[in-house]
């Protein structure tokens, strides 16, 4: 059983991995997709890990406020940022669980633990319509979220992206055997 | 069992849907993320159908252009398009089966019947390292397109995006019992 | 969107069904097939509901013995069985929160809310090797069931079984879009 | 990434396996599960192999007759069924493709390349209601069957049974990251 390809585009198969778990592509996509973010949008990113998802919103967006409480996971990020060539990303060295603040944002993506304690801080700074998406690594941090969102926000939901790759041949064709079935659990919410 | 919620994001919401099946944030979201295209790409859509994959790609790059060979398809996508505020998309009337041109393409995206048809064509219109994405209705087709894919193209893969939703309750969570259990089969490659 | 074909087999077609959630044959089988019960076995099952995990079980074991504390269900249940033309059950109308006695038990079947209550009775009734498995209707029951199990039991897991069922026709294959995603979560363990 | 834990009941542990893919419990579950076959049921099997599934069926029926062509996977069967301590088995080496006959037949299982060739025979010896079931290694052959049955039977349906197990920890639940993503598609219908 070899490790999946989780197919990084061009620009995250430069980039450095550290300890923290990185948001796959295909998480990355359903926030981008769901959130309706575009290259006119304005993101406030709670946890930047080595900054992998940092990089995908930055990719797509007008600009990435993006916030790591660690300096050696910040320091990652920086050269992760500075290597996918962009420039419109501030990293800001800062706890979230003390507080942040900014305005008219589109989007809040958070991957922090008890993202619940960050919630009505959020909702401050998005802009009316604008979404909350979240990366839970259990079910249990999903749920406390979850509720913790439906006393503040609307259309309040929690997904799962499972992908499965198949075997194409010309005599047969099935999915592989073996291969990734999990990462997060994703909750997603409007202002 | 009721009809289960797409998720649509705001811009979506607004849009008219014709006869042939959309292209759902899910998968929207596993292209663009896979493909790796930001805000200075530019892309070639193969079937516009009602423009709803236009208008998600568009609302990311810096330029699509799309094809559709159904006038009521253009038509219905030229109003949706414009109910998007969206003022980076050209659509042309034109069959793909019978050519295309352009240069220097980030991404191409297909969403017609045979698409195996137009692989070569697709790859002379892409940028080195641009990516190939196709959105197949069944098995077959999607088998067709991969196996010649890989005679031109490198990194084939066929992967399927399946999502679960959550009902989270105090007292109990757990997937939705009924619900959306596969849209299409997605191929991509890479040039 | 019409109800899914559960697939009932034959035996199952004439019963009645009440009130309670049943235990589809998808995950009898997961119970049967796990558990490696057959035609020599004994079997207690902890919550008849209306009988269609009893009559799944007696079709294939020697002796069933099943509780249930609420008199309509047992009643009904004796129905089903009947219908069935099954005699190799014994109803106890009891509840098992009480306690409940028997000694060389292949397979304890439990189909109860607060599970966890019942993990050392079970465990006493159980033959050496043999399988306690359990349905659990959220998360949070089969987690509170598994980490008791991990304290008596060995070979302890817990697992889902997904099925998906496909549109087959000449011209294309695929996945149907809208179905059954979840039913309940499945909780074994091995004395 | 680990191989996956297939929860072999106790009679499976014991038994040898040789080249070809065995029958995991979940879809012997799913088979034993829908066909309804119990204590007094008569099993044809196609396609003996290493007889892992010929020891779960017999484990339950009253009696299997199984066929297999290649003389050292009868040897090696005829092992695994003594191992187990069943004497409701005949194994019979011949290739099914050339014709097998017996009646009243309530369930014919089938695990053999080229399963649309025996569709007819199958039918001719199961008994009315008597249900056919077949494990396919992709989809092109599951397909081909499946076209075959619709002409002569009736409730055709072609599924899939997926399994994902749980990390159950106090602070934390979620499904495995990686694992067993699929196994065969599974062909059922019934006479």
């Amino acid at each position: 059983m070899n490790k999946p390809d989780f197919h990084f585009p061009k620009t995250l198969e430069k980039l450095k991995r550290g300890g923290p778990a990185v948001t796959l592509p295909k998480d990355a996509g359903m926030v981008i997709a769901y959130s309706g973010i575009g290259k006119d949008s304005k993101v406030v990113e709670l946890g930047t890990g080595t900054g992998f998802m940092t990089v995908q919103l930055a990719n797509i967006v007008k600009e990435v406020i993006t916030y790591e409480k660690r300096r050696e996971f910040a320091e990652l990020a920086k050269q992760n940022i500075k290597k996918a060539g962009l420039n419109n990303v501030v990293i800001k060295e800062q706890d979230v669980l003390k507080g942040f603040d900014d305005e008219d944002v589109d989007l809040v993506f958070c991957d922090i633990a008890e993202a619940e304690k960050i919630v009505e801080n959020a909702y401050s700074i998005l802009k009316k319509d604008g979404c909350f998406a979240a990366h839970c690594l259990n079910i249990e941090q999903a749920k406390s979220l979850f509720l913790e969102l439906k006393k503040h926000f609307k259309d309040v939901f929690m997904t799962e992206c499972m992908t499965r790759e198949y075997e194409v041949r010309d005599f047969g064709t099935r999915p592989q055997h073996f291969g990734l079935m999990h990462t997060a659990y994703l909750v997603f919410a409007k202002k």
